[in-house]
């Protein structure tokens, strides 16, 4: 029996107990768990405990990481320093700790910066959420066939990565190992860059005098591309903080295209806008074409009829491993 | 029994015969109807009619509204002028004559300019569509409960409104007058916005050296803000032509706010990002409550437990009819 610490009941803390207590202790690699919860707002916890998402509700951070061998940080980004040192001086050695927060570098600093050298630190990121916040959100569910992205410490035993590993499989999801600097520079483009373009859509559609003659008009392409803004404006304001220099590269580069987008409208260039249109358009295709699987519920996302991304056994990349 | 032409085969054309042949001759107000089609490209006109979307395929232009009340000019907007000026001389006095294309500005200037005084013209634009073109894509539910936005000509009879607002809610549309150029300036902002970004989106990440390793890592919040992306080249180049002026105006606007949050992000200035995300998330959310009717099959677009929209009885606007 192993005894895990989900420090932050949110959603994806939540989540991770729901996935972890539904999993099947002869099957799941991690096999039979104790998971204990703990959140600085209680109501938090007692919401995850009678969700049966943990075994326990702890009192204190203390009481949390008491008896635990895997100690997970499902805080806010900007909550994880602190809470890394609050619990410096409380693990026992042998402790592995990891978290799950969007951007990697800081964190993984953080972790070398605070944690005593008898406990092993291995970064986290599982590319799976959704909007809502908060324990009552929290879905089992939530990981099955997610990339789970692991950044470990330099100097984490080889037993730390293989229990966060045990772990991500426990949930349902795929180990996928990467330089916390690759990873930031990575998410930056293809997570962090849309929710900002999501939020300025809604942010200069809506500021728009017309805007409450044009909302009626707005349909289900517009509730797309704007699904982003709904998502936690604190969760997205860390992230935003923590990957400030790969984050402006991509908006950087997002306005280049903007302007020359401009460009070819003011000279009616039907040749650089039929290039713009078609190449993106491609790309796409062939990402959805590679995608090795929907997650659940994801085949809904597309409106009926829509195209069908083909299911290849598996990644291409090199890096994935199980 | 009505005769209605309509000319291009594509995914619009083809719903709204299928919506037209569908509907019961004795609930719409179209009554019953006698659609013939045609299309440059025969297979197209072809299959429209294997799909039972039409009662005839036209051999011509002109064998096609010989016989037709109304007629519904289906094809992309720059292809919009030169089938208006092949109409005009094919036409019986009294015809009434629609399109359904995006932008309406540049096309009821054609009309005015190139139709006989003795026909009538009344834009329209369905706010409706899916990403697949062409008559195999087509569905005859794509305009239930969709806003069907109608641009009379100043000259057009009370007749030839009466006509074409029949034809809206044959289908299931809901009738949305408005003036031409207002209704470029509204969709730039809600819909040619909204793709441009899209595909900048895909532009952005896929032309990066690092996308291979990328690619896996994105998600369904990729999938969804970049599924704009996916739509018909030709036809997102042809709107952006006619209607330049309004989409240059709202790139400007998110360039604008972009420029804003790259200056947020090197002060590490918390409050402004916060504004930034807590405005755009409580506005769209306001949208979405707003939202009078989902079309059938959107509620499916929100990932399982996302935002429900309530439903208010109607719209708040005064503009909407029926």
């Amino acid at each position: 029996m192993r005894t895990i610490a989900i420090i932050g009941m949110g959603l994806i803390g939540t989540s991770l107990g729901l996935a972890l207590r539904a999993a099947d202790p002869q099957q799941a690699p991690l096999g039979a768990v104790h998971v204990v919860g703990y959140d600085q707002q209680h109501a938090h916890a007692r919401a995850a405990r009678g969700r049966l998402a943990i075994d326990e509700v702890a009192r204190s951070l203390e009481a949390a990481v008491r008896a635990a061998q895997l100690v997970i940080i499902a805080v806010p980004v900007q909550a994880v320093q602190p809470v890394l040192a609050d619990l410096a001086p409380l693990l026992a050695p042998g402790t592995v700790v990891t978290d799950v927060a969007s951007t990697k570098g800081a964190v993984c600093g953080w972790a070398r910066d605070l944690l005593p050298a008898t406990v092993d630190f291995v970064g986290g990121h599982p590319m799976a959420g959704k909007e809502q916040a908060g324990p009552e959100a929290a879905v089992g569910e939530l990981f099955q066939g997610a990339i789970y992205c692991l950044t470990p410490d330099a100097r984490a035993r080889a037993e730390a990565l293989t229990l966060v590993e045990a772990l991500v499989v426990s949930v349902g999801a795929r180990p996928y190992f990467i330089d916390p600097a690759e990873h930031d520079a990575y998410v930056a483009g293809i997570s962090h860059l849309p929710f900002v373009l999501s939020t300025a859509l809604v942010a200069a559609t809506s500021a728009s005098p017309a805007w409450k003659e044009m909302a009626p008009l707005a349909a289900s392409g517009f509730r797309d591309i704007s699904r982003l803004a709904s998502g936690d404006p604190r969760m997205h304001r860390d992230i935003c903080l923590t990957n400030r220099e790969a984050l402006t590269r991509w908006i950087n580069e997002l306005i280049a295209l903007l302007v020359e987008t401009r460009e070819s409208l003011a000279a009616e260039d039907a040749a650089a806008l039929d290039a713009f249109f078609e190449q993106s358009k491609a790309a796409r295709e062939s990402w959805l074409a590679s995608r090795p699987q929907l997650r659940p519920g994801e085949e809904q996302l597309d409106p009926p009829q829509a195209e069908r991304p083909r299911w290849p056994g598996w990644l291409g990349g090199g890096k994935q491993k199980k």
